[in-house]
């Protein structure tokens, strides 16, 4: 049988390690971070040629069939990379981004822990109109004075919600009650583990204007 | 081979289709109804004499039978058996709720419509002191008084959190970063659609005190 | 919020009604046969509204919003239909479509049951030539003369095989045992249920040429 | 916020990284191997401290940690662990494996390559008797005459199986038709990529006696 000798020691890509624990800010308090991965290319290739056989082995360099499985949606060979981040995002994201079932999460419990006072304020510029031809989607960016009454509502109502969620644990309300006072703009933090093949849908997905 | 002959017609549940479209009131603004469901006990009864043979015909009846499924945990022919809900349940439970992967979910989006003006209010006497075993639970409750006050704050706060958010939407901000005001006190809706396996144990996981 | 009223009576569909329990013959001795459903069109259309919202109810028909769904990869409505068949097949067949893992599947089981005498027989004329371009594929069919060696040699193969099996069988050697001198020309049998949206998806891998 | 504060390195495991690569023979021509491996006990900790909050860290250290969350079923910690075997295996119990769903697999395909002449061969001492009391198992081991002839007709059957795949293959019939020919003794090998959990959960259902 093809017998591929497998190397004696786990395979490290370098431009990953140097990712590793390097947080890129978002919005206003978020951050993704790169934790760890398994996994190189030649993960990739190994598998496609277990599964494809030998007489892959001479026609293609491990670039030029990586780029033939993604165009051919041969996908699985792409399930031995896995990825893993933290994340810090608000809470109208999260609820959007965890409808994605294929990932593993373990995520900040507001039943156990004490929610943080950080939530999101959008930048009065970056509030925008509800998009004419895209029921879901934004348009054209607002008038500043519209920006800057949206933000003011915002901030105003986060902060009194968290004055009240603080009251309320003072006054000894369970967190997994209290909490129901906080807006979705509060942040949340994850674990997210997700394969390649996974994270490429996800962003296919995501990314799509 | 096994050769069984199914039936013409796809089984029925009579107690479950008296079920079909009944709402079952829940907390302020909820419920849940039964929308659909597919297969019976001897769709469960079935798949196991396919996988466990001939042999199973013989020694037990279909009650018996289910039994020693459960008991020896045996639960793929339970996958046979499907369940669709309709679901109207405040933001702060879905989010648990929603992180059992193997459902099929259609939520109601904030991104295409607007959020309509319903929030859990708890009852003064239901609000209850944080555990003092269970860091992630509730313990006795606390005095009417404190519930009174927490009650007023979550109405406050979810009043003036749907105020803004309306103001918003008059002004054209887009209903996906509107959004973002309203508390995790607030009602979502989805389909839930889920195996009777997987419904097993969600419902293992959830009813544990 | 949008409150759909479900109806008080789970869907029918009666072009599947009519599919229920009528085997269709397929190969040498196998066969597909739809057992049970779940849902209809407007399943989907309901699952796609609470999702997209009021907005899609005026502008398109039911028939329109679901070619609508499927154009843009909105797929989780269609995971509100499920299908369940009875299908026999060969192993080796079996082998592949085994690897599809979003289905419910119980399969005969050869450690339970005796295996019955049925092994695929592929007529002379449909034994092709290895493709000279689709490294996993068949070219052009073979002479007539070629075929009927190599059907010979499966017949002769299988038919000695099944002999030993019941030997041992008769010797009293473990079912589980036993079986290991059986080719992947057998068949199998097996119960599997998939949702729509997994049921397109596995159609569109298979039936690419 | 919980501040994690993620280490500038992936993790490593002596003791695993000095497993990569060593073969662990199985049966005839059997392996498993591990090739690859991601996560170590901090990752398990620090997935439970994110979802379960600050209070578990000062009550337990790693080691009792850990056992709690093993012995409270709280289980998604452990999926941040994640392990990739290539393993070599006869198709009969390559086909009871590939039922747990919830891994990753690329397999050697019998329709891009030829099948290399390698199947099970039992001990004339381990052939066992079919079970009293449990349908689907084994019980005592059989005379050795009956395990010798056992024996003899699966070496038989196999060979004149393999030289009929191999007329058929001289001749030109494709790969994936040929195939048939062959039993269940015959040799597979995949790259099998799992997380902890998963891994857990499969061991405990093969470990069954």
């Amino acid at each position: 049988m093809e017998a591929p000798e497998p190397p004696m020691r786990r395979p490290a890509v370098p431009a990953a390690d140097a990712l590793i624990g390097v947080r890129r800010p978002l919005l206003s308090h978020g951050f993704v971070v790169l934790v760890d991965y398994m996994g190189d290319d030649a993960a990739v290739v190994q598998a496609a040629r277990v599964s494809y056989g030998a007489g892959t082995r001479t026609v293609r360099d491990d670039r030029g069939l990586i780029r033939y499985l993604l165009r051919h949606g041969h996908t699985t060979p792409f399930e031995m990379v896995e990825l893993k981040f933290l994340i810090r995002l608000p809470i109208y994201i999260a609820r959007q981004w965890i409808r994605h079932r294929t990932a593993s999460v373990n995520e900040y419990s507001a039943r156990y822990s004490v929610v943080p006072d950080e939530y999101e304020l959008p930048a009065p510029g970056e509030v925008h109109r509800q998009s004419a031809r895209n029921r879901q989607g934004r348009g054209e960016p607002l008038d500043l004075a519209v920006g800057e009454s949206f933000r003011a509502d915002v901030d105003r109502i986060s902060q009194e919600a968290y004055q009240a969620y603080q009251r309320a644990l003072s006054q000894g309300v369970a967190r997994e009650t209290a909490r129901m006072l906080l807006p979705v703009s509060f942040y949340t933090q994850w674990y997210w583990k997700v394969n390649l093949h996974n994270l490429f849908h996800f962003l296919s997905l995501r990314l799509d204007p």
